[in-house]
């Protein structure tokens, strides 16, 4: 296929503009609607306007105005489990018929049985297991179009909402807001490279060449009658979390961010990469507090856990974002993202 | 280090402004003056017209028109050998002082007694025992600013000529051409990422984040005192030759390129990969033909081979530059690059 595959071209889901568009007419008057006054809002502004105050002790050239992002719980919801787990299940579901074997073999068969508890007991073994069978073995063209139609009607079972729908409104108008002061924003996500390009254009405005993510090995193959094609291979070549994540930046970026923004101790070194060296930097942590409009959750999580990153925003001096009181809504109206 | 470092922060080599600015005024008149009317130029002009008129039947968005160039022999000579490897021979000198064991290990010991041709001798193995102990054990920083201070005194030992002025010019206008067209420029290498990141915004204008090349495995560190840091290892991540091309701009692009340039066999599958689907598309191919100027050297090559790349070009109507023919000028004016 010639172009990259876009949610736009292959669903009818409620996949529209981004943002981008909408708030730029705002941008004089709050680059930030969706989020509360106080000092979350006024340390994002205020390092922004550093940053780009030409002349000033800490302005950084546009071409070094690198921002980096988790999206798991960062730019999106990831309870009550990833996104992509849902799909790989539902892909299990979907390439049964083809798999006798798995009625009897763990951890595919408690999947089929609707069994979740029973698929994960085996914990990162079964889940690479399961990543393994429903992420490689086809090119990736074939790969992203599966992504695509899936993502068009898939919900978050909690929520009743599409997961293209679970985005979160106060880090669209963030990533607008940056960009629209010269910085170049990034994905950088212990989630799967291939699987998050197919949707983050569309909802997040970030191209694929500016994706990083886990990343398994490819295949070149020139087959007949089809042409050149790339085959995704169960073996991993990057496993972007924790001190991944500084690999990953290194390799795609090869420049040191100065903006940053996770959610769990799986972006503590990112952070650390970013905010530690000297020069001015900014780190942001979303802290899971609003139980009813979205989920509240840290150091005990399964999915998430931010135990030593909330030790380290106290140390460090990071702005950790109180989601319940620092955000004035969670989620885009429906039909946005 | 905060920042990426630059050849202009480092050295007092002659790395000027790159050509962007020079040639934006020639623009209306012919973008590409330092190449001989022709068939090729002309096939490159009706390409980039094509799919930059709106409404035309090869238009393509700014957003999917994607140009890969290969660097050594494509942009930048590549005889008497690759510059990379005579770095990496100048490091094997500059670290023997701390590695006695190499006045009697081969290769070592071949290249500290200056026989180029005793050291090359074990083929591949020699090689990568070279690169892997030159370019891996220190830090991502520490080896950047190593290839930096070399790079800014290094010279072509058959022309006498500094490796930054030994850049194409007619290659030049076609990067500054095709980004005045709305085209992201990437260069996709055999050579070492974190070796060209250091020139590459420098002497062609390609960010850090827009190199594609072999990659080495990396570390990441919170060293007490110093901070975090990248620490280069020995293992491969990728081989960013021949198949691995296509592999490598899956990984970073995300998306197929419409255009592409190579010079030799190591570009084949880049070319195939980009060409052989329907859709607009060009293929380019440096062919080396002019022993005066230059260098003339094709299917019987050591270095720069380019054999099954010319049988393909003529099969696939891909278009060939006659170094000799097309080009006016090689080489930019001293002092420019």
């Amino acid at each position: 296929m010639r172009f990259t595959i876009r949610l736009a071209q292959v669903s009818g889901a409620a996949v529209a503009l981004s943002l981008a568009a909408g708030t730029a007419a705002f941008a004089q008057t709050d680059p930030l609607p969706s989020w509360n006054d106080g000092a979350t809002k006024t340390a994002i502004v205020e390092f922004v306007e550093a940053v780009t105050t030409a002349g000033g002790p800490d302005f950084v050239g546009a071409a070094d105005r690198i921002a980096v992002f988790d999206n798991d719980g960062t730019l999106w919801a990831e309870k009550p489990a990833y996104v992509q787990l849902f799909f790989a299940l539902d892909r299990v579901k979907a390439l049964a018929p083809e798999h006798p074997e798995w009625t009897t073999q763990e951890p595919f068969a408690s999947v089929l049985k609707g069994d979740m508890k029973g698929a994960l007991a085996g914990g990162h073994k079964a889940i690479a297991e399961i990543i393994a069978a429903t992420h490689s073995g086809m090119t990736t063209d074939d790969f992203a179009e599966t992504v695509a139609a899936w993502f068009s009607t898939a919900k978050n079972p909690e929520k009743d909402r599409l997961f293209s729908q679970m985005t979160y409104q106060p880090m669209h108008e963030l990533l607008d807001y940056l960009r629209a002061n010269g910085f170049q924003t990034f994905i950088v996500s212990g989630g799967g490279i291939d699987f998050m390009r197919v949707f983050s254009d569309d909802l997040y405005g970030i191209p694929p060449a500016q994706v990083i993510g886990s990343t398994g090995q490819l295949k070149f193959e020139l087959q007949d009658g089809v042409g050149p094609v790339l085959i995704k291979q169960p073996e991993i070549a990057l496993v972007d979390d924790g001190p991944g994540k500084p690999v990953g930046i290194q390799m795609h970026i090869g420049q040191e961010p100065i903006f940053a923004f996770g959610n769990s101790d799986g972006d503590l070194q990112m952070l650390q990469y970013t905010c530690l060296p000297e020069g001015p930097s900014f780190c942001g942590i979303v802290h899971h507090t609003d139980a009813e409009r979205e989920w509240a959750y840290d150091r005990n999580s399964d999915v998430g856990k931010l135990d030593k990153g909330l030790d380290a925003a106290a140390a460090d001096g990071w702005t950790v974002v109180d989601m319940k009181s620092d955000w004035k809504t969670v989620f885009p109206a429906e039909g946005n993202n």
